[in-house]
């Protein structure tokens, strides 16, 4: 290890901020590996609200968080993470404290289904309204195929816009890597 | 704190990777703030080579790490860091697992004295060279002056250009801050 990916970079941020019995957000659910991740960090008494729009997503986590036996910790939401206020409602007691997202497609799946800008914008700026302070949404942007350029295009403008005052938002990359490596985009609120 | 700044973060991965009796590199000596945090990493048997090319900064710097005792630890060089090879030849024994490079003018010190690209890369090549595996240099650029974006761009350019499989260079930065805020580079060799 020389300096840490962008996962890793993550993953240490909502360490130090997700405390048990937090509330947390995996906005794309993918193959689970985020999502039992962070129901590791909310313990029994925490939910993780993971959303994707693809069976395949909430059938490979599911199957993936009964093996951990962390399935009771997760509400795995087949439905866009647009609509992640909705779903947030019903856990208002339980701080929330950080939010994950992984732009792109699913891996292993279908790439013609991707995230999309308006999608993903309207799910920060609900997050972005919800979350507490010192909260984190953390951003990993896979921009190889064609639509992942204008979604992150459009993703870093909106975030860049977010008001200094109430926001810090930083952006963490590899800058000599060939084939568009992922990057990471870190908010968090004042 | 919500995000870490960008000398936070500089100053915590030196702090993770230097070892005491290491030699270690400050770019730009300045006030010599980031000269005593260095001497505090390297320890009583290590050794900072501060270089800056103003009288007023080597001063400045001096009369720190006396009152801080530290100076012992510290050969301040009044002359760029350009020449930085010709220094480190004396230290050969001791491995370089770090350096630091405020780019700039110096604080509190004439507006038109400024770091320069060609100084600046010659002493990345040099550094890229002589630095230890897992080793990190680490450039906090500051580019609100008009020669602070022609470096700037320079600088980022070339260390975008250094081979992925001998080196990491990532860059974290806040995206959503007016008035060009710092930005910081990070070399680390495989």
């Amino acid at each position: 290890m020389t300096l840490d990916r962008v996962m890793t970079f993550a993953k240490k941020l909502l360490t130090e901020r997700v405390i048990s019995g937090d509330c947390v957000v995996d906005g794309t659910m993918g193959n689970g590996h985020d999502t039992a991740f962070l129901a590791g960090l909310v313990g029994d008494n925490g939910k993780v609200l993971a959303f994707d729009v693809q069976n395949q997503a909430v059938e490979n986590t599911t199957t993936r968080l009964k093996e951990l036996g962390l399935l009771e910790r997760v509400n795995c939401i087949l439905d866009g993470h647009e609509n992640v206020a909705t779903y947030l409602s019903a856990y208002e007691e339980k701080p929330l404290r950080a939010a994950m997202f992984n732009l792109g497609y699913l891996p292993g799946g279908d790439k013609s289904i991707v995230t999309t800008p308006d999608t993903t914008i309207t799910a920060i700026n609900v997050l972005c309204k919800k979350i507490e302070r010192k909260g984190i949404i953390a951003l990993i942007v896979y921009h190889g195929h064609e639509e992942g350029k204008i979604e992150r295009d459009a993703v870093v403008s909106h975030v860049s816009q977010l008001n200094q005052k109430e926001f810090d938002v930083a952006k963490y990359e590899f800058i000599n890597q060939v084939n568009d490596p992922p990057f990471l985009l870190l908010i968090s609120k004042k």
